[in-house]
């Protein structure tokens, strides 16, 4: 990874792998990529091979008690925590460190938004099995999940998780700050969009959103949204309408 | 991206982006990346830009009805899509066409096993404030989210898809085959793992682990992993509960 300028106090995040030449890979594109190069936020990856045992750096070990699949070592991955801990207050709300696991509490954009708060963060990519329980106990690690699903390791669900972060970050998003947070923030899911053309094979543009009529147009949003979260989102309607009405099991029509 | 041997029929991507050289990224390393060098699975990056309109290759206009940020044209993203399914059978069963958005339905290991069984998918990755939903429904495309944040574009979440669903696909993980997915299909968070060294920091592996009663070991490990599904996926815990005893808010101790 080519040093980049960094300005003094920029978010940073540490991140703990095997395959530090994935990083920074896609951030190092489009905004979140400019906003690296200007220095508004950093990137180190810490290489976790050098940290293993003997001859052959071995990073892993079969399972205690049995079973399939290799454990990384608890003391391997915590010589690894101190290195990445070297500068960082040991707050872990100032820098909260995380290991990316299904097992974790699901990522969401408040979580993001907790982390874009921090100073940095320290984000160990699992592989393999999974990760001795002690390291996580000791360091007070946090435990993220990026969905219900399993991933060959956890360096895919790092960039998602910086990339979600990163982007909340003060002149990131530049002048594309969009209003998408503001609508999922509510608790709903976006309304449907259109641009030109008006026509595209024989399908239009709703009457309304070309009306000019604001407040109706602004209306017409709002019900779509609502709509659509009902019909695919019915965790997050119960929550939103509970919030908002007090009655979450309502079920007004829209 | 470079060519590689494709075996016939193997499962492939097709994955619509403005950041064709993000693939395949991280994809191209480790067990799939592996793969993906054997022909396992193929992966075919198309660069939306060239469908864009004009003389500046536009890809997207504000949005009708007003609001912030930009839509990607349906004429431009349709486009790609018709250059997409060339070859590709035009049943959805088969061959999924995916919106990767915070709107869609969220992406789940059962879905990584149904994308698994079908010949190849085609995932558009977005970017801006959205695409134009005329797209959506003339091509049937199927939303999916990565969960409850925003990301800059698709790209991150479609490799997240491409990961979970090509390390299903047979001899992909070899002889690395995980039990992890196991524990995770059957509704539960993995159970706490430990190896070597018995003892670290003062903190030791618990001495069942190192009893060699096998069944007792099994039993201590489904009892970890219920009640780390309770404390943290009370969504997750009251699913499995209902598959198991048919008493969803029962509370058996653990």
């Amino acid at each position: 990874m080519a040093e980049r300028p960094r300005l003094k106090g920029a978010w940073t995040a540490r991140v703990i792998t095997l395959f530090p030449e994935a990083f920074p890979g896609i951030l190092g594109l489009s905004l979140t990529g400019k906003a690296l190069d200007q220095g508004l936020w950093a990137l180190d990856a810490i290489d976790l091979r050098p940290f293993g045992e003997g001859k052959h750096k071995n990073v892993d070990d079969t399972p205690a008690g049995g079973g399939a699949g290799m454990v990384l070592r608890a003391d391997v991955v915590g010589r690894a925590l101190e290195q990445a801990a070297i500068g960082t207050p040991s707050d872990r709300d100032r820098w909260p460190v995380v290991y990316l696991s299904p097992r974790g509490r699901p990522f969401t954009q408040a979580m993001a938004e907790r982390f874009s708060r921090a100073d940095g963060l320290t984000l160990i990519c699992g592989r393999f099995e999974g990760l001795d329980e002690r390291v996580l106990e000791e360091y007070e690690v946090e435990e993220v999940s990026l969905g219900d699903f399993v991933l060959s390791g956890g360096e895919i669900a790092a960039q998602a998780l910086i990339d979600a972060t990163v982007r909340l970050i003060p002149r990131v998003l530049g002048n594309q700050a969009s209003t998408e947070e503001e609508s999922f923030s509510e608790g709903l899911l976006e309304h449907p969009q259109y641009t030109r053309p008006a026509v595209w094979k024989g399908r239009e543009i709703p009457d309304i959103l070309l009306s000019g009529h604001h407040a109706k147009i602004a209306t017409w949003r709002r019900a779509m949204a609502e709509r659509l979260t009902k019909e695919r989102r019915p965790d997050l309607w119960r929550a939103y309408r509970g919030c908002h009405d007090g009655d979450p099991d309502g079920d007004r029509e829209l």
